[in-house]
Parts: structure tokens; C-alpha cells; sequence
């Protein structure tokens, strides 16, 4: 029989079925070294929780996340609550000896996240952090490809993740809307922390930054309809420098009309170039200067089986990839980082880096001028 | 505890894996009023099938498929053999009153198929094809637009089904490629099935066709890497009338170089158009006379949690749908069906109509000049 | 002094504007042995003609288009006439030894264009029709790719020419939609045919056809609003076999909501394929089974001064190139017929061949049967 | 006999042939108060212009540009030559009391620019500056939804002008990557320009910007091969706000792999956006929250006959625009301004403010800080 990973998760709301539906799937795509087990659910009531793990899949359940994290048969606990919570759980279940997996932003601050990291080091257990298209097929060919050479040195790094879901002003007042619970970074810490990991996924850690933000509905319904202030940015921009000394920029909006899922970039080579946009997760757009002058064009490649992941889910190319199946390869790659010491992307230590890039560009603004990643990096505990 | 549907699979191949994904997702991923359950897998040997239950998560296992399609606690019958062995296992099934969910194409004639169709009408069990595109929540979507008249009345289709997995002449012999297994239709009844079957649920049942099919490569590698003969099309392209008086074309093919999951429509009606290319899954494109003249153009609807099915798999718009999420939809229909009585497209009296365009299309061929359905409808048993 | 070569035109209408924007464009444009000269227009009055002579740049005008044929000081006769007037106007121009550039389609009958090819060949004067897509850069290269066999050997072609100009029921009667003036082939005289000329064009001459039209709307608003007879098609659908041996499908129509100058055709060969819309006419998509197995994608080629035509429009690639722009290469291509004795594409007689293709698909309804180009083609006077 | 307006032009490089083809066309594709006509052609020596003229169809030629600007029969002045040399010869075109078009960017600096345009406003001529990407229908609707309030307020502006021609390291060098010919402003100035202009156009003047250039390729292959310095960024990113407060970024480089004529803006409103990329350059994609939340998606709009400027050129939507056609509306737009005293976009006064931008921008480089357009601009003479 083979060896099984149990899977506490911590919140039931879309996140927590995502990973439910992730959980009870992974094993069936991927052969594995072991099998992935949805263990216990927690939420805020008991009641609840027991109808989330009937509901979800789960074999038990629970209404306080404490009993969970410390639970002897969890091995891994899962972490999809809102952001100001993940800290405590994290590293609560970090001293329970726990792998943890947990959703982004990572924490409310640099300084947050990297005292996670270290707790997580010091205690050896396994990080990853849910920046989910990171484990896009798409992506992860990206990525290959740019460390195999194939568009030469890297010079240019554009990156958007634009979303339209607040672009209604008489949408109400939520937890990420407020500085206490979500941070003074809106979509800076919710949207572009996605596009800033895989920048530095694809091109290595950023060195310096200067942004600028705006809150252009500054007041949403609250309870009651009553308008409340809304504490953190609608949209962001950013001028970024890679340690490489590469140029980009980066924004990111939850008020841009037309986008759903407006993650994209365009890296730029010496020798070629990559395009990417998750709206068309399954392609990747890349033009070549290795190919004849006047045969030269952007190709879209469909993701198929010679790619990175997508052949375990279906064995025709072009057949499509999901939302839900990257959360596939994460549960996939925590299952091997459990099981065969393998390095997770991104674990904590990543996720510290985006973070610190987020609180560069919030003192960046404050002051009016570059931040340096160092700066803020230095003041940290190691 | 919720009730269970109980699922035997015949059939550990790709698409044996794919319902098996489908089958431990699809509880997680809908509400619905009974539970799916991976029974028993069947596959040519005990020690096979066993090995396979284990990986794909099927509570039992048989080297014998008569056994599964008798077995008590198997509920629903899913056929994924080779096409020749469909009729067998259906038939088999039906007179165990088992429901039945069979790939596609249903068999290798419409007489077949009529014979299948008949049978579980008698034995009052529910059937469906495993014509998954269906399922996309793009086109359902499409229906629903047909249906509610945003286009007007239709006035053409045009739909294709074109992939490459064939185009190069090294790749070997399979029984998709000789009559015996798979009919004398080869993409005919390997692709352009799946489009034939669209074009009947969005614009009704099909009157005439003519058409004309090529085997490009009349041979391949068999064993030994002898030549072999092909015996069945690598391409067709036929015209179609449907009863409803439109006029269409379609066309298929397994050697179309560039196209991976080429499966693509285009309904023109009076008041407007609609779009589709499945390697684009999660698109729809929509063109409205009803926009004022000077702002009119296609527009790409991202599907979303307003849209069919899709908001069950994932809460924010544009995110992406997967091959695997079409066949958990087909999982949801046949746990409706069963448990409500619901109707279910398309049934094996649906795939017969799609058996009689494929066997009015060679008809046409052999007889070079327009075939009619009813011609061969009126022959098979009522 | 460069030499001239003088060009007189019949008809003021958008197409004799078309040509008036080319003649004054080309010499500028292109480095050619002989300058244009917009020499002389005629249109139905005298004082018509004399306006328009002004507004267009032409030095002559009258109000008798016998004149203009037969002026001494005209070398090129440009007919953009409708199509029942092409035989007459043409057939006087050769008798006066004047080259012919003439709209399309070419005549009402192949019959007609057979006795307007023969004239031209007894007289040995120069003819060009106006299926001006030919001229395109994008297709121009698909050509070129094709015979270098960048593809591989052909396969399959689809074409489709495809617009929505009488979507509308209210759009009034014109003398396109009438018997004695545009012949009863409709959208497959005036749009099919453009796409029966690209590809004979790309993959040679047509052996054989069965097609269907369809008048969806029989009446059209006539003088004072009251309803006359559509009498030729709307839509049509026709399949085909090249001498070659591929097989083909072709449609057009003047109905199809969505389309505006929806002109493609997609090209499959054994190691490649082509795709090209003219909605996006500088573009050619380009796939070659030549790339790495992971590596293939339809390439979207930008056209540039590399290919063919292009740079003396522009130096820069992707700069674009307009629908007057193929004009002024009809118009170069002309110049240097006369100048040069260069074969044109298409001819009296490659226009002919369209004719034929044409005249064999409404035989192929008529009797409901495939029809042989041979057949027709026999009955002509040779 | 309608009134002619006679343009001397400077320069026969590409610049100057392409205001030769716009000059020969746009009194056939408009209907225009008075006639252009290419008068005069100026380039280095008698024997070359007399040449050029001869080619390009102007009916005199000169050796020396002083005497073009001052040539009584000469109307309108355009300037095709480098940078550098604008200045003299607008100043002098300007003193000689003509109207001038001048090649962008117009000067080496924003002082030079607001000389030029001093002088123009003091002479009372009429000017027009070669951004000529504004002319483009799909544009020039984009300004028309804007004003129109059909994406409601603006809250953001992307703009990108990317192209690929000195990706390559061994393409020689130019003038135009030298400090004296073309200043210290490279991609900045020579595409980066474009877009503020664009972004000026569309959304107001600018306040404020923060860039960050690079010089990727320091050297190139000079005089016999010998490596010399570049003197100007291959790429450039900078943020900016406009005067209205919205927030937006713009980049532009001279080495970005695969894009040819990378134009693109995507302007984000309260109430839609719009996206346009020119190497589509017939369409503008637009995005509605109009249109039932379930029927929303961007809207690909063809550029047709009822979009500005389009219908003159062909009366069918959707049939292509070429970059000539832009020049065409240029000179059109000139036409107009020096027969009506219509008010001309983009005039030197209007060019003022993107030459501010572009030096503000390398202020904010140079002191790594924002830079704000008024500090600049107060210390220009009024």
C-alpha cells in the first residue's frame, strides 16, 4: 500500500473547495510516491466544517483550525484563509512540525513573511506558497526555455496581472479592501505579487523598484450600505530593475475594465522573445530570430505532451488546461517535496522576495523615489 | 449519508484514466444529490486491472468485463474499448439494467447504434455519448444563445474537426485505422463525429449530405514495421442540408498540419454570428446586429461563473477550463440522469442520428450524389 | 522621358475611383519602365465624366465609352463597368488593339469569358482581371512558399469568401442580385469567384465540383419600395477536386453576419500549412513541420520589404498595407505586361477557368451530381 | 479650376518618397477644397534631386533646401531630413512665411520645439508634425468613444512603441544613434514619441514622469567596420500621470524581438476600455460594461465607412489600411488646415509638449526622480 500525504485545510470557502477538488484529483493524474489524502477541513464552526467535509471530500473536520494544525495525522496543513491570518497559522502549524502550503500574499509585510521563512528553515519543514501560475505548463516551458538559451540574454521584462472584478463602484466593501486584514498594498499585494514571483521566477530577483499607486474608489458599501473607505491601491504601476540589471516594468489593477484574468508578460532576449497571457493559458507565443529573416514571426505553441506536466492530465496537445489544474501540479509538487526532499517553487524563502518587492514599492511611492530590494532587506532577522 | 452512484469503467486506457479523474473530482467540484464512486476498473487482466484500480483510485478491479457489467454494485457502466467492442459491452450492460456512458463513436454503423439505442430504450436505463465537447460551457452557452434567438434564425454552419496526430507517415498502424475495429470511416467516424454531433444539438437533426473522403497515406508501419494498408479516411469534407432547410459544410481530418484539437464552428444566423475553436476552449465569439452599425464587431466572451457549468469549477471569470473539467460535466449529467430522470445529450438514440450522417456521408461517396438520412433511417428497426 | 503608357477608364464608380487612387499612385510607388497616365475616363454623360475627370486626376473624359476604346492616345482599357456590360466594352477594346484590364467577374457565362480570352490571344494584347487579392503581399508569399514547397506537397484547401453586405432584408434591390446583369450565380459569381481565382492560384486548376446555394432572402425592396426578385444565390457551398487530386471546400456569401471582407483560405500540405483571412491582410500564418516536434506553432509572419511587393510601399516591416495598395500592384503589374511582355495573373484565360468552375457548380445543383470543369470546358470553342 | 497648394519637400530618403506617393494620391482619394501638388524636391545635389523628382513626379528640383523654402511657388514645406537639421530649415521655411509638415521627433530638444513653434504661432502658418499614427481611422475612432464618454472616465493609459530593428548588434551605425543628429534620446525620442503624442492625444498632457533607460548595445560597426559609441537608449520605461491624474506607463525600444511596428495603447475607463495594437492597424478592440454582464467581452471593431476618413479611400468595411493611407490623411489634414485654417493635430505647438515629456523623462533618469512637465516648461521663452 502505498504511502499516504493527509492534507489539513484551513478555510472552506473557494480556495479550500480548490484545493479540495485539487486534493482528491492528484493522485489519480500523477503517478506519485504517495497518495494525497484530504485528511481535515477546519472553518469557523464545527457544524460547518462538517458539512464542508462531507461536501468537499474530506475524512474529518473541524471549527478551530488549532486542533487541526496540531493534529497527529495531518502532515501537511493547508493555509486559505485571509491574509492577516496566515502568519499564526503558519506558524503554528510550523511548530507542529507541519509542512504548510499557503495561499498569497504571503503575509501582511516582507517582515512577516521572512519570519515565517525562517521559522519554516529552521524547523525543515517544506513551504510553498499558492502562486499558482507559476505551475502553468505554459510557464514552466517559459521558463525552460529562457534557461536553455533560446531567446538569448534576457533585456526586457513586462508583466501585468489586471482584473475588472472592482470595477463596479456599488461593489461592497470586502476584508481586502482593508489595511488590517489585507495591508496597505491593494492590488499591489493581491494581484501584482503574482506577476512580481514570476518575474522572479523567469528572470531572476529584482534589485530596485519605483511605483506609483491609486485608490480610485476610495469609498465602497459597507454594512449596512453605508459607504466605508476603501484602505489600499485599485491599480499600480511599476519600474523595476533586476539584479541582472535587466529593465521592466510591472502593473497590476482590479478596476481594468475587459480583463478576467489579465496575467501576462513578454520577456525580451537578445535572440527572441516570449508572450504569455493566462486568459490563453494553454499558449505560449514565441518568436525566434534563429528562424530564416523572412520566416520570422511570433509562433503560438500549444501546450501538449512534450511539455512540462500537461501529458499526466491528457495525452492530446491542444486539449486545454484549467484553473483547477494547476492546483494540480501544486499539490503534485508538495506531494514530491514531501516525499523526495525536492525544492519547491515558490516556498516561503521565494515568496519573502515578493514581498519585500510589494513593501519596496509602497516606500517608493512614500518617498518618491527608487527603492532598493537591499534596503529594506538588510533590516530584516536572518 | 448521501447516496452512491457506483461506476465500473471498462477500459484503463487514456480515456479510462480521464473518467477515473473525472469520476474522484466530479463530488468535490458540484452539489449533487448522489456521490460518484470509482467502483470497478476492467482491463484485459486481473493483475492489469488491479494495478490500474490502485492507481486511479477504483475500489475493485477484473481482468473481465462481463463480470463488471453484471456485478451488483456497479451502477453505471462506462465503455472506453475500441469501438468494435462497444455493442457487446452496451448490450451486455443494458440487459443487467445498468446504466450506460459510452465513448465515441457509439459503434461501427448506425445500425448498430440503432440496436444499442433501441435496447435501453426497452430496458428504460439512461445513455450517454462520450461526445464531451458538448460539454464546454462555451458551447452550452452557444445553445443557450441559439436558443434564446440572439442571432435570429440560422441561415449556415460551418464546422471541422481537424488534428495532426496522423499527418506524419512514420507514425504505426492502429486498429483506429482498419475496418474491422473501427469502421470504414476513419476520420469520418474518429472526428467528424464529434463535429456532426454539435451541429445537430445546435442546429437540429441533419437531412442530406454529400461528400468526399481521401486516405492520403494509404499505408503504415505494422508489426515488424511492414507496410500495412490503411483502410479507412484520412480526411473528409461533405455538405449538409438540416431538415431545418440550412445549409452547411464540415469537414474532418487526422493529418491537418498545425491543428491539434481543431474542433471549430461557425453558426451565421440573421441577427448576428457565434464562433468557436475548442483549442480556444473557454472563448466564445459573438457577433451582434443588434449593436449600433458604427460599434458592431465579434466580441470574445470569456466564459465565466454566468455562463453554463462553469462557476462550479471555479468562481472567477476568464480562469480557464480544462479537458479533464468537459468530462467531470459529463460525470454531472449521468449522476443527474440517474438520480432524476433528467435527459441527457446526447443519448445513443442522439449518437444514432450521428451514425446515420457518417453512414449517409460514405453512402454519398460510393454512390457519388447526395444521400438522405431518412433513406437510411427507414431502413433499420423502430 | 520615361514613355508613358496611357490608361483609360470606364465607369466612376467606388471601383473606376479604386483605379483612378492606382494609376496616379503606381509610378511614385514603384520604379517602373513606362509612367501611367490616367489618360481619359468615361462614365454615362459627358458631364459626368468631366467632373469626375477632375475629382480623380484623369486628363480626358466622355460620355461614350465606344470613343474611349478606340482613342488613339489610350494604350490600357480599364472596364469597371457591372459585369453584363465586360463582353461588349472588352471585346471592342481588342478589336482596337488596346490591353485590358478588366473588373471581376470577368462575364456572365464561361462561354462569354472563353470568347473574350480568345479575342485577347488572336489579337495579342495584354489582359488582366481585377481579382486583385492575387496582388496581396501576404498571399503573393504563400505562393512562394508553396512552390518552394515549404508545405510539403498539398493536401486540403478551404476557402471562403465570405461578407455581410445584404445582411439586411431592407438593403434595396441592385443590379447584382438580377439575372440579365450579374448572371444567376450571386455571392459564387461575386465573391466565390475570388476565391476560385486564389486557389487555382495556389494549387492549380479544378477538376470537379458538387455544390448548393441558397437564396435566403427572394425579395429586396425595389423602385419605391416594392418587393422584386432576388435571382441569384445569397450563399453557397461548394466541394472540390483539384486536377491535382486534393480535395477542397469553398463558400461564400454576401449574408454572413460578422464578416466584412472575410476572403481565406488555409493551405495543408505534408510538412506544413498556411492560413491567411484578408480582415488581416499583412499577416500569413505559417506552420512547418519542420520546427521541433515541441517547438511547432502557427508563426504569424508580418509581411516586410523581404517579401514580395512590399518595400516599395514601405521600408519598414509590419507597417501594413492597405486595400488600394493591391491596387497599384495590379496597376505595376499591368505597366510591366505592356512594357515587358511579363505574363499576368489572372488572365482573360485564367479568368475563364473561374468562369468554368462557376458555371460547373450551378450545373452541380442543378442536376444534383458532381460536375467535371472537362465537360463544360469541351463545349467551347477552342 | 480648383486652387492648387504646392509642397516643396526636403529630403528623398523613404520619408520623402512616402510624402511623394501621399502627395500623388490625396487629391484622388479626397474631395478637397484645393489640389495638392508636388511641386518641388530638394535633396543634396541638383543631379539626385533632379533624379528623385523625375521618380517621385514633382515637377522641380533643387540641390539646395534654402531655395525650396524660399521658392515663391512653394506653399507648404515638408521636412524629411534628420533631426537634427529641422530647426534651420523650419525656421527658415517659417521666415519664408510657409506652412510647414515637419518629420518627428521636431527637434533635439524641447527649447528647440517651442522656438520652432513661437515662430509658427508668430508667423501665423500652419504646422503639422509627422506623428502620423494619430491619422489612423481605428485612432482616430478610439478619440471620438473617448470624447463620447463611451468608456466612461479614463483611469488608466498603457502605450508601448516597440520594434526590432537594431536587434541585430551587427546593423551599423546611424545618425540616428548619435547625440548630435539625433540626441541623447534614442528609442526614447525616435518611437517613445510617437506614443506620448498618442497618449497626449487621447488622454490630455502630461504632469509628471520617472523613466529609466538602457543602452543594451553600447557599439556598433562604424566607418571600415571600427566599433563606435551609441550614444542613445536602445529602451526606455517611465511612468507617468497626466494632468487629469491618471495614472499610466509607456515603453519603447529599438531591440524588442518580434515586434515590427509595436504601436499599442490600451486605455482603461470607469466604463470599458480600448486596446489598439497598429500591426492590426484596421482595428480597435473595445470592451463595454454596456453590454449585460454575461454578454461582455472585447469587441473587435473592423474600421470601416463609418469610421473617421476611412470611406474615402473604399467603401467596403473591413478591406485594409495601409501606412501610405495614413500619410494620405496627413496631407489631407494640411490641406484643410492651410484652405480653411482648420486647427492641425499634431501641430509644433502640440509636438512642444511631447519633445517636454521626452526631456523630462531624461531629467527624471539623470536625477532618479520624478520630473515634473512645469519645471521644464517655465523655463522656456513664451
Amino acid at each position: 500500500m502505498k504511502r499516504e500525504i493527509r492534507f489539513g485545510v484551513i478555510g472552506a470557502g473557494y480556495m479550500g473547495k480548490t484545493y479540495a477538488i485539487a486534493l482528491n484529483g492528484v493522485s489519480t493524474v500523477f503517478s506519485l510516491p504517495a497518495k494525497a489524502v484530504p485528511e481535515m477541513i477546519a472553518t469557523t464552526s464545527a457544524a460547518a466544517a462538517a458539512s464542508k467535509a462531507e461536501a468537499l471530500g474530506f475524512r474529518r473536520s473541524t471549527g478551530d483550525w488549532r486542533r487541526l494544525v496540531t493534529d497527529a495525522d495531518v502532515d501537511v496543513v493547508g493555509i486559505c484563509s485571509p491574509t492577516f491570518l496566515h502568519k499564526e497559522m503558519a506558524l503554528a502549524a510550523i511548530a507542529a512540525g507541519k509542512h504548510v502550503q499557503c495561499e498569497k500574499p504571503l503575509s501582511l509585510s516582507a517582515r512577516d513573511a521572512n519570519e515565517m521563512a525562517l521559522a519554516a528553515e529552521r524547523a525543515g519543514v517544506k513551504t510553498l506558497v499558492g502562486f499558482n501560475y507559476a505551475k502553468n505548463p505554459a510557464t514552466q516551458l517559459a521558463k525552460q526555455m529562457i534557461e536553455g538559451g533560446e531567446i538569448g540574454e534576457i533585456v526586457h521584462f513586462r508583466g501585468t496581472h489586471n482584473e475588472d472584478y472592482l470595477m463596479d463602484p456599488s461593489i461592497p466593501m470586502s476584508w481586502r479592501l482593508k489595511k488590517e486584514f489585507a495591508s496597505q498594498a491593494g492590488a499591489l499585494a493581491d494581484l501584482a505579487s503574482h506577476i512580481i514571483n514570476l518575474a522572479h521566477y523567469l528572470c531572476g530577483p529584482v534589485a530596485e523598484v519605483i511605483g506609483e499607486s491609486q485608490t480610485v474608489y476610495p469609498q465602497r458599501p459597507g454594512a449596512g450600505g453605508r459607504p466605508e473607505a476603501v484602505e489600499n491601491d485599485d491599480q499600480t504601476n511599476f519600474l523595476l530593475k533586476f539584479e541582472s540589471g535587466v529593465l521592466g516594468a510591472i502593473e497590476a489593477s482590479r478596476i481594468a475594465a475587459g480583463r478576467k484574468m489579465g496575467l501576462t508578460y513578454e520577456v525580451i532576449g537578445t535572440k527572441g522573445s516570449l508572450y504569455f497571457d493566462q486568459e490563453r493559458l494553454a499558449e505560449l507565443r514565441f518568436y525566434s530570430a534563429a528562424d530564416p529573416s523572412n520566416r520570422r514571426g511570433y509562433r503560438t505553441l500549444l501546450i501538449g505532451p512534450e511539455h512540462p506536466d500537461y501529458g499526466a492530465f491528457c495525452v492530446g496537445a491542444g486539449h486545454g488546461f484549467g484553473y483547477n489544474d494547476m492546483i494540480v501540479v501544486e499539490m503534485k509538487d508538495m506531494i514530491e517535496g514531501v516525499s523526495s526532499g525536492k525544492a519547491l517553487w515558490p516556498s516561503f524563502r521565494d515568496a519573502t522576495h515578493t514581498a519585500l518587492v510589494v513593501d519596496a514599492v509602497l516606500l517608493s511611492q512614500r518617498e518618491r523615489r527608487w527603492a532598493r530590494i537591499r534596503e529594506l532587506a538588510e533590516g530584516l532577522p536572518q
